[in-house]
C-alpha cells in the first residue's frame, strides 16, 4: 500500500512492476542483505542495483522501509534511481539493461579486490600473492580476516534482457566467474507496448544458461515468499557461476490491473484505490502508513558494521603491509605524490604516436596506483592499454590480475567501467577502444558523468588521421558529440607531455569521467612549448614571437594537428608575422577558466584566428569568433594512407598558412 | 593466392580471415548465391554481407573472380566494405555486428515484399491479402509467378558474436521467423588480442539456439568443401527458423602463421611469399593469376535477370494491379504527388505535442507510400508511431505488416533499418524511440549516413521538457551530437505545420537519412509565421515587425522553445522593439543554402542575436555570432514537472525577454 500511495501522491510513476516486485524486494531488504541505514556508504555492504529502473518506486520503499534517511517524506526521489541524488543507491540506471553492466562492474570489484594484487614487488603480476596459492589464497583477505565478502544483487526485466548490453556483460559475468552475482529477472510478461511476446521468442532463461549461468525458476512468489528465499540459498551455494532467477510475477498486483501492460505505468482512480485498501484489509489505515513490524531495525545494519570494523583493526595490527594499501584504496585509491610517477619528454626525444605516450604513462601510474584497472575491447595492442607488468583478471587463475579483456563488447566494457567506479573502493577504472567507437559505448560514458563515476576512457585512433581502414573506423563527429556532454572531460593530447597532463587531470577528477583522445599516427614532432600543466587549465599559449604586443594570428589547434599550426606558424614568422598557435587540449577546463586567463590566452582583439582539428567543426566558432575560420572535417573520411587523407581534407601547413592568410 | 598477392600488393590488411573462409567465399560465389555481375542491382538477387568486415579482401576477391567491374585492378576497394564506392557490396560494415542486423533488415525485406500488404482500400491492414489465407498466400508472389525470391547470406566472426547488436539482431530473426537467412560463423579460435578464450567461455552456437536458430557446425571445410554445401542444403529445407552454420576454419590457412591471432592482421615477407606459392603449386605463375577454370560466367547470372525479366512481364500482363504497386516500389517507393498527402494545420486548431503531430503526418504517408514501414523499441504508444491502418509485421499471420515491433533493441532496430533501406526496393523504414536512446544507435545512424540509407529517425521526448522521468531521460547533448554527423539531417520541428515540412524533406531524401526531434509536451501554440516549405530551406523568418528596416533584435529557436522565442518577441515588439523571430529547423539544410538566402534570413549586421533550444549550446555560436547569446542546457536536467524543468533552465519568455536586453 505504500507504493500504491506514493504513485497517487507523486501523480505519475510505473506501479506495475513495484508492485508485483514487492516480496522481491521484501525479501532482499529485510531478511537477505547486509547494510547499515545509518550508513549507506559502508564499505562491505550487500550492493543492489534496479537495472529494471522504472520501478524505482519499490527501490524508494525498501530504503524508506529499512529506514534510510534519504528516502523519507519529502526527500528527492528522481524519476529513476541517481546515486548522486539519494544515499542507498548504488548506481544511476533509467537506460534499459546499464544495470546488468554496471552489477557485474560491481561483482568484478568485489571479486578483485579480495585477491588484490601486490602492485609493486616482483614486477611479475602479483605471483606471490595468486599465481601459486589456491583460488582462496587472497590479497586482502586471509582465513582468520574477511573484509571483503559481500554480493551483488540486480533486478531486471524483459527490456534489460532485450538490450544487446545484457547479453554482453552477462557473458562476461560468466567467463569470469562472478558466482557473487544474483540477477532477478522479473518475468511479468508484459512491456510498455503489449504481452512480451510482441517481440521475444526465445525463453530468457535458456539463453542466460547459454552463457553459462546457473538458472533457476521461482513459480510463486506470490503465494510463497519462501521459494524465492530457497532460489537464493540455491544461488548462495554456487560455486563458480553467477545466477539468474527467474522469478515470475504478476504485474501491478492488486491493481486491478494486474497481468496487463495497461499495469506498467499510470495512476490510480479513488475507486482502484479504495478496492486495493479493502483487499488488502487497509481500509482504515491512512496514506503512506507503514506497520511497526516492518521497520527493519537500523540497529542491526549498525552492528554489522561494528564487526567488520572490528575486524578491520584487527587486520590493522596483523597484516599491517596489506592494510596500508587497504586503507589507499578505501580513502579513494589516490596515495600522495603519484602524479609525480608521470613521465615528462624532452624535445629531443624520438616522437611518437600519443596512444604510445598514453600507454608509458599508464604504465607508470599503474605502479603507484593500487586500484588502477582496466582494459580493452580487443584492442590492447592497437589501444596501448595494457598494464605490463600485471596480469589479466580471470578466475580461479589470476583475481589479482589488473587488465581485464573485455573481448569485443564496447558497450559492456563501459558500463561495467561505472559499476567499478562506483563500487567505492578505490579502484581507477580504464576502458580502452577506437574513438569511433565511443559510438558504441555513448550512453555508458553519459552515465559516467551523471552518476559521477571517474572513469578514463582511452580512446586511439582518434581522426581521419588512422588512415588505411577507412570511414567506417574514422571518427569525425564524435569528438564534438563526447565535448557536449555535461561534465565529461575530453581531452585531445598534441605530445607526450600533453598526455600526462591529461593523464594527471584524469585520474585526480575521482568524481568525474575523462576522455583521452589520442593518434594511432606519430605526431610530427614533441614541441617545445607544450607541457603537463598547460593541460591542466584546457587551453594555454603553446609559442608566439609578438613579444610585448598582441599577435596579429592566432593558431589554435589539439592533439596530431598541433604540429601543423607550428608548422605553419614557422612558415609565417618567417614572414614576418606575430603569430601566437594556442593549445585547446581541453575545451572545458578552459571553459572553467578564469574570465582574464580565457582572455589572455585568447585576446579578443585579435580576430584572424583558425583553429585546425580534424574533426566536425562544430563547437570551434566558440574559439575563433566570427571573424575566424575552422579547419575541420565535414563529411566522411578515406580509405588512404594518412598522410594522403590529411592533404584531401586540408590538413597541411601549407593549407593552414593560405587560410590564415585568406 | 589472389587474397596473398593482394595483401602484399595493398602493404596493409587482414589476411588471416580472407585466407581461412576462403572455401566458404568460393562455394557462395561460385555454386551458390545467384546474382548477375553485370547488374549488381538486379532486385532478386542474393543479398551478401560481410558483418566481418576486416575480411574485404574475401569479398573483393570474390567479386573480382565474379567478374564484378568495380573489383578489377586498379579500382576501389576500402579499408571496410562500402556500398556506396563498390558496386557488388549491400551495405557499409566495419564497426562489428552491425552487418547482422543488416542482414537481418535485408532478410524481413524479402519476407515482408513477398506478402506486401495492400496499402489502401480495406483498412483492415490488407486482411484481404494476407488475413485469411495461408502462410504462402502472397502480396507479391503468385503461384506462377514468384517474384520476390531470394537469400540473404552473412560472415560474422567472433567480434560480431559478442557485440551487443548481434543477439538483438538474432532474437529478432527467430521471432520472425526468417528462414531464408543464414548466418555462417567463422569460428576461427582468434581475435585480435590472442585466443578467443581471452573473453570469451560460451558457445556461440548454444547462444543462437537458445535465441531459436536453426544450427549446423561444420567440421572439416578444408579438407572438404561439400561439407559446407551440405550445411546450405540443411538451411534451404528449414521452412521456420533461420540458420547458423559455425564453420570451423584455420585463420591465416597457409600464411605460416595458421591458427594464431599473428594470422588476422599484417602482411608477408618474401620467404612467406615463396612458401606459400610452394605450397599450392603456384611457384610458376605471376602476381594476381587466375586460373581460367575460376572465371564464373558472368552469363550465368545475366540469364537469371533475363529469366526474372520475363516473368516480371508475364505478371504485368495478368496481375496488372499489383504490378502497379510492385513497380512503384522499384522505382524507389515514391508515387507523385505523395506530398500532398501531408496534413496542414491552422493556427486556430487546438494544439498537440509534435510527436503527435508526427503521428498524423506518418499515417498519412502510410497510406499513399507503399514502402513505409517501421516501428519502435517498445514505445509505440509514447512515440506515436503507429500505422494505424496496418498490421504489425509477423509471420505466418501477417507478414504484410508494415509495423515492426522491435522491442527494447534500439541498436538493432536502426541496424535493421539499414537492412530495410539498402534493401533497393522502394521500402522506407522509419524507427522511432526517445531522442535519449539516440546513444544506443548512434553508429548505426551515421552508417545510415555513409551507406545513404534513407532512414527516417522519429525521436521524441526530446528535451528536458520530457519532464517527470529525469535526467537518465532527458537529452541534452544529443541534437548537438547528431547535428555533428555528417549528411544527417536533423529537423527539430516547432508544430504541425513544421512537422509535415520535416516528414517532406526526410521522405523526398531517399539517400540521406533524417532524424525527426519531437517533443513530449503540447506546444504553446501553432505559430501564424510557420510553414512547412520553410522546412526546406533549414531556416526561415517566422516573425518579423522590422518593415523596411533591419531588426534590431533576432531570437531564433527550434521546437518547442520557437514558441518561447515568439512570445518574447511579442512582449519586446510592445516595447517598441524591432523583433525577428527566425526558425532553424534544420542546420544542415540552412547551410546548403545560398548565401543571399541565409544573410537574408540572419543579416550580418543583425548582432543582437539570441537562440533558444533546449539542448546543449553547442554549435549555436555559428548563428548568434560574436556578440550574440546562446540559451541552452550545459548540465543534466532535472526530475520535475516540465514547466518547473523550463523554469530552472531559463526557459520562459521572460527570461529570453530578459536575457534579450542584457
Amino acid at each position: 500500500m505504500l507504493i500504491v500511495d506514493s504513485v497517487q501522491h507523486a501523480k505519475a510513476d510505473h506501479p506495475g512492476m513495484a508492485l508485483g516486485m514487492a516480496e522481491v524486494g521484501y525479501v532482499l531488504y529485510r531478511h537477505v542483505m547486509r547494510y547499515n541505514p545509518r550508513n549507506p556508504k559502508w564499505f562491505n555492504r550487500d550492493r543492489f542495483v534496479l537495472s529494471a529502473s522504472h520501478g524505482c518506486l519499490l527501490q524508494y520503499v525498501c530504503l524508506h522501509i529499512a529506514g534510510f534517511q534519504s528516502v523519507q517524506l519529502g526527500s528527492r526521489t528522481p524519476g529513476h534511481p541517481e546515486n548522486v541524488v539519494t544515499d542507498g543507491i548504488e548506481v544511476t540506471t533509467g537506460p534499459l539493461g546499464q544495470g546488468v553492466a554496471n552489477a557485474v562492474g560491481l561483482a568484478l570489484a568485489k571479486a578483485h579486490l579480495e585477491h588484490l594484487q601486490d602492485h609493486g614487488g616482483d614486477g611479475g603480476g602479483g605471483g606471490s600473492f595468486c599465481g601459486g596459492g589456491s583460488y582462496r589464497s587472497a590479497r586482502f583477505n586471509k582465513p582468520d580476516a574477511i573484509l571483503v565478502d559481500h554480493r551483488t544483487y540486480c533486478i531486471m526485466g524483459d527490456g534489460c534482457a532485450t538490450e544487446g548490453i545484457s547479453p554482453e556483460a552477462a557473458s562476461l559475468a560468466a567467463h569470469w566467474k562472478l558466482n557473487k552475482l544474483t540477477l532477478i529477472y522479473d518475468d511479468n510478461h508484459n512491456t510498455i507496448d503489449g504481452p512480451t511476446t510482441l517481440a521475444l521468442s526465445e525463453d530468457i532463461s535458456t539463453r542466460f544458461k547459454a552463457l553459462g549461468w546457473n538458472t533457476i525458476t521461482v513459480e510463486n512468489i506470490h503465494s510463497n515468499m519462501n521459494s524465492f528465499k530457497d532460489a537464493l540459498c540455491s544461488a548462495f551455494s554456487e560455486n563458480e557461476k553467477p545466477t539468474f532467477i527467474r522469478v515470475k510475477t504478476l504485474i501491478g498486483k492488486l491493481s486491478g490491473k494486474e497481468g496487463t501492460s495497461k499495469a506498467h505505468h499510470g495512476t490510480f482512480d479513488e475507486d482502484d484505490m479504495k478496492k486495493m485498501r479493502q483487499k488488502v484489509n487497509w481500509s482504515d489505515r491512512g496514506p503512506f502508513h507503514v506497520l511497526p513490524m516492518l521497520q527493519i531495525q537500523t540497529d542491526h545494519g549498525e552492528r554489522l558494521e561494528e564487526e567488520w570494523y572490528s575486524k578491520l583493526n584487527y587486520y590493522q595490527s596483523k597484516y599491517p603491509e596489506e592494510s596500508v594499501e587497504f586503507k589507499i584504496l578505501l580513502n579513494g585509491g589516490l596515495v600522495p605524490g603519484w602524479e609525480s610517477s608521470l613521465p615528462k619528454w624532452s624535445a629531443s626525444e624520438p616522437v611518437d604516436a600519443t596512444r604510445g605516450y598514453s600507454e608509458k604513462c599508464l604504465n607508470q601510474l599503474a605502479k603507484v596506483l593500487p586500484g588502477l584497472i582496466g582494459g580493452s575491447a580487443d584492442l590492447a595492442t592497437s589501444n596501448n592499454a595494457y598494464l605490463h607488468d600485471f596480469k589479466d583478471f580471470s578466475q580461479p587463475n589470476s583475481p589479482c590480475g589488473r587488465n581485464i579483456r573485455y573481448g569485443v563488447r564496447e558497450h559492456s566494457m563501459a558500463g561495467i567501467s561505472n559499476g567499478l567506479a562506483l563500487h567505492g573502493s578505490g579502484l581507477i577504472p580504464f576502458a580502452a577502444t577506437f574513438l569511433i567507437f565511443s559510438d558504441y559505448m555513448k550512453n555508458s560514458i553519459r552515465l559516467s558523468a551523471l552518476s559521477k563515476a571517474g572513469v578514463i576512457y582511452i580512446m586511439t585512433h582518434d581522426s581521419i588521421g588512422l588512415g588505411e581502414d577507412g570511414p567506417t573506423h574514422q571518427p569525425v563527429e564524435q569528438l564534438a558529440g563526447l565535448r557536449a556532454v555535461p561534465r565529461l572531460l575530453v581531452f585531445r593530447p598534441a605530445d607526450g607531455n600533453e598526455t600526462a597532463g591529461a593523464y594527471k587531470m584524469a585520474v585526480a577528477n575521482r568524481d568525474v569521467p575523462s576522455l583521452i583522445a589520442l593518434s594511432r599516427q606519430k605526431v610530427a614532432a614533441h614541441l617545445e612549448g607544450t607541457s603537463a600543466s598547460g593541460v591542466e587549465r584546457g587551453g594555454y599559449i603553446v609559442s608566439d614571437n609578438s613579444g610585448n604586443d598582441l599577435p596579429e594570428i592566432m593558431l589554435i589547434g589539439t592533439g596530431s594537428e598541433l604540429c601543423l599550426c607550428e608548422g605553419s606558424a614557422k612558415m609565417l614568422r618567417k614572414e614576418g608575422r606575430r603569430v601566437r598557435v594556442v593549445s585547446l587540449v581541453c575545451w572545458r577546463l578552459f571553459d572553467q577558466q578564469a574570465k582574464e586567463y580565457k582572455e589572455y590566452v585568447l585576446p579578443p582583439r585579435v580576430s584572424k584566428r583558425v583553429s585546425v582539428e580534424a574533426g566536425s567543426p562544430m563547437g570551434w566558432r566558440e574559439y575563433v569568433g566570427g571573424q575566424g575560420w575552422v579547419i575541420g572535417v565535414e563529411d566522411f573520411g578515406a580509405s588512404e594512407a594518412y598522410l594522403d587523407t590529411f592533404k584531401k581534407f586540408g590538413f597541411t601547413e601549407e593549407n593552414v598558412t593560405r587560410v590564415t592568410k585568406s
